[in-house]
């Protein structure tokens, strides 16, 4: 009958429906009818290719916003710590920001484009074109992912992206809940991001599982394939390439469900390749022991060893139980790189290792006032003994800290962290404070660059998503 | 009667509409009616619902660019106004561009998402990475807005965004009339804007007068709140914090409509913290007389009194009779300040006062050939006797200009404004040139910085909105 | 009867058409059916209008990506090519890039606003802001178009844009076959940009002839105009202005089909002005053959001659035969310039001549695996006596360049092109590498400035549009 007909209504066309029953209730006849219908569907067919055919099924826009504020809470003082400016105080080297500071303000263009492109360019527009004149838009990426088949099990990203070396470093800063990445394996590539080429293969079940850890708010990676395999400059994001040769990269990842639900990944990186350090003028201990400045060379003899780049190649094995509530995520890696010998004033090969291990809760439906999200307490340990070689003159670097914190997701739109932060690391910042006429001058007492420092601090983020 | 069912049709569907009629026809029984009508409305609920999780129902995109050229006319020559690089000649120091320039072009990236947050990013791309480099984008906001309830009476303000201090100083420069800010109000904080988090309050029907003004096109400062209060780091948009201290500011404003439905706006702020000056070379004269090349200091003593700040703090009162047809517009402050004292060759706490006052008249429906715009004729006058503290050394500047223009808002798309601008103020560029063998070879005569000069200019801008 | 009222249901609305066959039924009366459709058509004007109120009617967003890297093939090495940091190895001087490199990210911003304005604004993703520190944003267009009338015949265009000086110029980027442009018409206008304001005459059938080459995917120039005439500041993109006066342009050109429907265009064009180069230390071979340091003057004499400019003047002709499918593109042009003369060390007024002869046959239709595109392989000679007045110094400039290349449209969104670039030219790039101390330290060996060489490369693009 007509009314089984229209058991389904919002299942199809309303205008389609009508006909159909003054059809079957013997107004209009079949032939009527189905030319009604069909005027009705060429009229959705035209909406349709009309919106398909509108920018805005080309073009996206996101992004998010990262404020941040830091407070002291003890211990030595004049510290920086480098991946965040907001943290240090009135006698902190160079252009801390010591308050409120906006650590990312990120602008996201994407889209599909026919059937075989994606593209995604992030610019940032909390970047520093120079010392002092910040919030200018940087790139961080800007690359189209040209898949083989439709299937997107195989695809080639060309441009600047993320370099495939790590499952924290591929994880999106508005996901990460710890305010930085850990320095044993962000060391590995400057902004994390490099221009290159990389090949991406994920089976359709390992896309599907990825999705899926995505969806429940499990604080993945993304999709960087289960397996990779690229070609980079190797000096890292906006970086000219300095030494004609490429970088190798290559990852394994495997993510899988057990009976109960629970999800786990476990995953291989390695790299190497040549990384040509910059240097400048810093200040430390000469022989005699007083403070002088110095510039180191990259290598020694004539010509410079390293005046073409020093080896610099890492192997990180990476596993994260997803918090389901309760989670792990802990990763490692061993390695050689470019790094400064201050006794010599010589950058050189040195040796690295270092990680870190985090524990985490996830509450959903926390209500607080009238919101209902979610709270994510976690715990996080880090150590790295090693060098970053994309700072200035390539220093060592003795990391050891503790963090404790809380995220807090008031809305999709609001997320608030709070995390006490227990420092035990170098201060990485080049300040090259001599003693000199021009220093004692400008307030500037003299110090030693590189040195190691103890603190602790109190570092509030609100991030917006758009 | 069926007719009357059908004597609104605007207000209802008409694929609804149609169905009624057939159910009072009896074509359709009363249950098939409401079958199809459910149909219908499930179809209409998919298709707003698909709109509202469209990214365009979040995020909108607008803009300004503005792009001036000036003209003298007379008076001193080498000249700089230090708020607009098209003003000057070819003695001018620095990058003056005295031809065509692009002084703003604004692109507003802005939406809401969810009931409690608004978030407004604002490049803009006339922003300056390097001399002689020019038009990068630069934020100037980046803020979100978190609302306390729906009805937006209290929020808080988080990010980099306008500091509320001085109506002319929040009006947007899209609507101002005048090419420029005071120099007195506008002093106060650099390019208007900081970073910090502002708490508004802004009862309902206060929230409605603002935009009645607005719709109105009676160029209102937008919705700072009726009472504001707000802790910012105090160095200016863009700019590292310098001491680990907070500015506050607060500021009260109130409209009003008189029964005649002119509407009048009165307010009061102020703001008080410890702002730390730039300091570079400049050329003055020494104690011989000579001109020689100097570096203040920042105040005196071991160590300098002023190396983490000089008291910053100022009151300042506006009144606004919005222009209907005829307006005026009155802004004046007083306060302490970092400030140069060229004979002593410090920078020191010193005091300041200036303001002005502004005419107006808006004449609807100004027809021109084709066009039917708006016509507003002005008159400004400004003094101040007070220091820039944002401008390299915080020189002093003694201002006492008259500007008579007019702004023609052709369609809301196109605004071309023309200013006769009677300058007798100081030069604020930095230029140091002294007498040396390197000026000679460019050209450079030697010239003694921050002189006061007289000069006459026919200034004309060009804006488009879209 | 109803069933010719059906006959074009596709052209009509379907509700309206379903009304229409109810009446004609007799199960509406006329009465009813009017108030009905009537209904329907209010519907469809208010959904009309909430879609042209929209901001997606007023804002466009499109923009294209292209990633280069260049293989060596032979020749000298330590080569620069100045358009193109991908080209050369790790003795080339300055930041060159090598392996792969960003070399345009363009987003643009565009629309109709009203009846009287296009706007456009178009930042590059790629620019520099300071040396190393790549990929932040930077302006290339921000210019609005006022129509005086509906027509669009008549319009001034005002902001920064593409100067009417050249066909090759005027193209855009995404579309030329060569990877760079032609340096003897290209050093005409530094990135091929100025602010100023330009008047363009089109026809309405220019329009439409141009619209029609653009649609067949002929590699149009654009529409600058049947005639154009401009004033501009002269300096180039992005730069201030220096000397206070303006630089004049004018430009015809004229297309037209032949009765085999083959498309030709000519066109003439010419600027003059005054150009004030910049200028910096070089390394050069003094009168005693060593090499030294030196910076050049502007001109002689006291003061210099050139310290406001020095004479540049050109006249170009231009001459097209579109790929249908076999074309051909022609350029040459004369012309002063300010150059640099070594021997002497002053930059003074020099002639020029130079162009290029470009032949191209376009295979539409082209299958390779799943793709249907279309492949243009191409051969380009280049020719240059002259100066290139926007680089450093304003050094003298010899090309004699050959280009075997091919361009593979894979899809509208992707594209691929390959080139054999056989170089024999200046290069451009300022090194000051004298023989010091501080130059041995660092390994880079003495060179002379602005030699020429020879070289041979592969240059692969790859380029998404969205």
């Amino acid at each position: 009958s007509m009314l089984v007909g229209l058991s389904l209504p919002a299942m199809a066309d309303s205008t389609v429906d009508l006909v159909q029953a003054l059809v079957s209730k013997g107004v209009l006849t079949e032939e009527e009818g189905a030319l009604l219908s069909k005027g009705r569907s060429n009229e959705v067919e035209v909406q349709k290719k009309k919106e398909s055919k509108s920018w805005t099924s080309r073009v996206n826009l996101r992004g998010y916003v990262q404020v941040r504020n830091t407070t002291m809470l003890g211990g030595d003082d004049g510290i920086n710590l480098w991946s965040d400016r907001s943290v240090g105080d009135d006698k902190s080297l160079g252009d801390a920001d010591k308050n409120f500071l906006i650590r990312r303000a990120r602008l996201i263009i994407f889209g599909d484009y026919g059937d075989h492109l994606s593209y995604y360019i992030q610019p940032d527009f909390a970047s520093t074109a120079g010392t002092g004149n910040n919030n200018f838009a940087q790139l961080r990426d800007a690359y189209g992912d040209v898949y083989i088949d439709k299937t997107r099990v195989h695809r080639v990203r060309v441009g600047q992206s993320k370099v495939p070396y790590g499952f924290e470093n591929l994880q999106s800063s508005s996901n990460r809940l710890a305010l930085d990445r850990n320095d044993a394996l962000n060391s590995a590539v400057r902004d994390e991001r490099d221009l290159g080429a990389f090949y991406y293969y994920t089976p359709t079940d390992i896309q599907a599982l990825f999705e899926d850890i995505n969806k429940q708010g499990l604080k993945h990676s993304g999709n960087y394939g289960m397996f990779a395999l690229g070609l980079y400059n190797g000096q890292g994001a906006n970086r000219p390439e300095q030494n004609d040769n490429y970088h190798v990269v290559s990852r394994f990842t495997y993510p899988w469900k057990a009976e109960s639900g629970q999800i786990y990944e476990a995953g291989i990186q390695a790299y190497r390749g040549e990384y040509l350090s910059s240097t400048a003028a810093y200040s430390r201990r000469n022989a005699a022991g007083a403070l002088a400045s110095a510039t180191p060379t990259l290598g020694t003899g004539t010509p410079l060893s390293g005046r073409n780049g020093i080896e610099d190649e890492r192997v990180g094995i990476s596993f994260i139980m997803y918090p389901q509530p309760f989670g792990i995520q802990a990763e490692w890696n061993w390695g050689n790189t470019p790094g400064l010998d201050i006794t010599k004033n010589v950058i050189e090969k040195k040796s690295l290792n270092g990680g870190y291990v985090q524990a985490m809760y996830k509450i959903d439906n926390f209500q607080f006032l009238s919101t209902n999200g979610t709270l994510i307490p976690f715990v996080k340990w880090q150590y790295f003994d090693g060098y970053n070689k994309a700072e200035t003159n390539s220093p060592e670097n003795h990391v050891n800290d503790w963090e404790l914190g809380v995220e807090w997701q008031l809305a999709p739109e609001v997320e608030i962290a709070m995390v006490y932060h227990r420092m035990n690391r170098t201060n990485l910042v080049t300040g090259n404070r001599v003693a000199s006429a021009a220093n004692t001058a400008n307030n500037l007492q003299p110090r030693e660059d590189y040195e190691n420092f103890k603190a602790e601090a109190l570092r509030v983020q609100l991030q917006y998503n758009f």
